[in-house]
């Protein structure tokens, strides 16, 4: 999908909402056991009732693998059940050398109909660039994460180069973002920012002003949508804020696909209020 | 696999070889491309012509990912084809919040029966700890990667901590060693040092000196055994050296899994020589 496509479909119904299926089969309701596919079952319901409300779907690949084979068809039948005015994000955290890479943007952009993958930056620019080579495809690349585990690496102070001039020495993420977002453009590369790292969203958005966010940690994380929307949203919305478990579980009963509709319904309210204030600045 | 046994096989056998399945459909020979499972075929004679000469099989899950379902069949065929005397190494480079790596390690550790688990450190020590919390099994831990881009974030020099009394300003991949082995011990924990790094290998062993490291890069990408053999061997070994491509495509024709086991032997008859020498020290 073209940027120019998803900013078309987020300013026609005023969301940036992506739904993750972190489809875990423990936590599927109980009726849809009997299916052939309870997994499938399962995010089929939840995305017919969720469609108008979201802009996109992640698919967290560790939840279909947990399950072997069974879940790979079952990845492979919810990718292919969401309709193309929807992003498709395969949530896979993969990276390797350029020759594996080349492999796993293939298992994603031609064998799968995935748009994007979500890329671990580690090994550098020959692991990145085989994701980059599909026009319509994109990179969504690891710079700030929502979890405990990111202020490890990832906020690990680094030496200044040459030409820096930053107040203080740059984290390892903003040189992530800084060297990431020269190999690609706005319009193949995005990068993951974690809603609870509230306090380097405006930090983050002078490095990279015009870059799509793929925002995870909204809901059972706790982050909070308002404040990240008000710091990090640009003249394009820039934002695809992602919601899995509370949409998802909202109830474990008969009335799952409604209660998840409801839970996407009431952030896609919230959301429109902030694109509409955007717009109006 | 327990840390014993693996330094059991080593020793009796005088090997510390790694055959790498990157089993490339492009690159399987033409008379089994008519088998039912044409990957599955292939490995299984790699398997069969080279279980004397290696301790450890690795399987790159990038290889049959892109190949949909039947790839993942053929992953699922092949690890549970090799014998329980050989180290079985998912290398996935999986990692991501803990809720998340549960899910992978649960995919290679219970749903599939591997030893180990490829792990990408920059999201730190909850997308790692899940692969540790299983007795037998392996999180390998990226360090420093074989591939140019090694270069681009795990050699960046950081801000020394206060502890810290190096020379020089610490490199990423050395505190990504420091931290890392303080989350698990050598009977679960492994690094990955590319072999075209040797240069670092004296360094790397005064920081993880008791740690097996997990070495690709010979063969194909040009790092050399003897010069790695020598610099990072410890008294139990510690070293799994990976060849994939040299091994596995050593010929393209209806001979290629004798051209396999030819080519397997003669690294076998190398590592013997480094084994004996290093025993008589």
């Amino acid at each position: 999908m073209t940027r120019h496509s998803l900013i078309g479909h987020i300013k026609s119904i005023k969301s940036y909402l992506c739904v993750g299926l972190d489809t875990d089969i423990l936590k599927v309701p109980k009726h849809l056991l009997a299916e052939e596919d309870p997994i499938f079952a399962f995010n089929k319901a939840i995305i017919d009732k969720t469609l108008e409300h979201c802009v996109a779907y992640k698919i967290n690949t560790a939840f279909y693998e947990a399950q072997g084979i069974k879940g790979w068809i079952a990845l492979e039948k919810t990718v292919n059940y969401i309709p193309d005015t929807h992003f498709k994000i395969a949530d896979a955290k993969r990276g390797d050398i350029g020759n594996t890479s080349n492999q796993y943007a293939k298992a994603f952009f031609e064998t799968l109909p995935f748009d994007s993958v979500t890329v671990a930056p580690y090994m550098g620019e020959d692991s990145i660039q085989p994701f980059l080579q599909y026009p319509g495809k994109w990179a969504i690349v690891l710079g700030l994460t929502s979890n405990k585990g990111a202020a490890d690496f990832e906020m690990l102070s680094l030496i200044s180069s040459h030409n820096e001039s930053h107040l203080r020495p740059p984290y390892l993420y903003e040189r992530v973002l800084e060297t990431v977002m020269k190999w690609g453009n706005p319009e193949n590369l995005m990068f993951v920012v974690g809603a609870t790292q509230a306090e380097e969203f405006t930090n983050i958005r002078s490095i990279i002003p015009d870059h799509f966010l793929l925002v995870p940690g909204v809901g059972a994380q706790g982050g909070s949508l308002k404040e990240i929307s008000e710091k990090a949203m640009n003249k394009d919305c820039g934002l695809l804020i992602n919601a899995s478990r509370s949409i998802i579980y909202a109830s474990s009963g008969a009335d799952f696909a409604e209660k998840a509709a409801e839970e996407a319904k009431a952030i896609h309210e919230e959301m429109k209020e902030y694109l509409t204030r955007a717009e109006s600045l």
